[in-house]
């Protein structure tokens, strides 16, 4: 029995789900039921995105030699970005056992990134943009610069609905970026054309570890009131 | 009576807001009340981000001043953005009636983003990539190319997150990026330190329309498996 949702246990509440996905770096080798991932991918697709074009594209990787391939390109160029956090050092709002776990669990998953049974490899079709002789020139380069920055604003939310997804199904996973720096080969590797580029690399399975509270600083540290300065606060009303 | 989620009403399930928070573009003037608004920003903090660092800020905008500069921005650059989409058409997957639809609520938002009583701001402390002497040119240059296009994975989630606790909690919203070409512009009405870049402008208020089911294409439309060319679907296992 599935609800109108095309869930089979639509019982985990939003606000739970939100805050206990944690990132989740361990991972069991299990396979995961293809009718159970087809839940997180629909439920991926219900995010919003730039003129509902849905110009996403969502590579799941199964197959152990395509796993291996695209696992040892991340562990490769992970190596360089822990030069890089270990040269930036611990954020302000951790403490040292925090990040110590973070940094393990970082580095398990650069050598455990293969053995996970699925890899999502979350896509946008980004074709030039092509723009009407109408718009003045200023206006065509702000654009032009904007758009970097922007278009993952039609691939990221989808992204946040499979990490819920997935925390609701009992599966868990991670967003990981590091392969971009290695997306050439990526491509390569997925047989994936031109004008498709990869957004993520989403290690998906059965936790290995405890779902947990999710961390965070204060809305209060977060949060502005009309202009820059004045903290959010309940009471600021 | 809050649950250990900081939740009022923990009642809805993650399935139900996912399927149902449609882009809401017509909404009442009516003021959100501050432990309303608080509840959606510490659901938008529950995200991941990158290393944990929470490099975000999240601007609300109430006051109507400052409504009315930022809806002026929005509405003028706006009206280049929709030549871009006319320029474009309608996308193969929409029904014309969808399509006009779309079109008339963008509008619509076009004229009134200054009604919303809030508008939402979030920005990342964007800080240049700084890099141990290590790291080889190349990887560097990889990685300052990548940086544009993966630094949203540091927010957007966390827009998908304010979508969905909105829904919940009865309000309705809208990510929109079009101000971004006037970035400058508009934060300076902020008063954003440069270090602060924006990342979308989202109308917040109690909908003037219905939720309802979004609509998008079949997973087997918009996921493969292993490489390019092979459709997912449940049975392809």
């Amino acid at each position: 029995m599935t609800d109108e949702y095309g869930q089979s246990d639509n019982s985990m509440g939003l606000f739970e789900a939100m805050y206990t996905a944690r990132a989740m770096r361990w991972l069991k080798p299990d396979p995961i039921p293809d009718k159970v991932l087809q839940q997180v991918l629909e439920a991926a697709t219900r995010a919003p995105n730039a003129g509902n074009r849905q110009n996403w594209l969502f590579m799941v990787v199964r197959d152990a030699e395509q796993r291996h391939r695209i696992g040892e390109i991340y562990q490769r160029v992970s190596l360089w970005v822990l030069q890089r956090y270990q040269h930036q050092g611990r954020p302000q709002n951790q403490s040292a056992a925090e990040y110590d776990r973070m940094m393990q669990g970082g580095m398990h998953l650069y050598e455990h990134m293969r053995d996970a049974p699925v890899l999502l490899v979350p896509c946008l079709r980004i074709t030039p943009l092509e723009l009407p002789a109408e718009i003045p020139p200023q206006v065509a380069t702000a654009m032009r610069e904007a758009y970097p920055w922007t278009a993952g604003a039609s691939i990221y939310p989808a992204l946040q609905n499979v990490i819920l997804a997935c925390r609701a199904l009992g599966l868990g996973t991670v967003l990981t970026t590091n392969h971009t720096i290695a997306e050439d080969e990526i491509k390569q590797v997925l047989g994936l054309p031109p004008e498709c580029r990869t957004f993520a690399l989403m290690p998906i399975g059965y936790p290995e570890r405890n779902f947990g509270p999710v961390k965070r600083r204060a809305v209060s540290e977060v949060a502005m009131v009309d202009r820059y300065g004045t903290p959010f606060s309940p009471s600021s009303e």
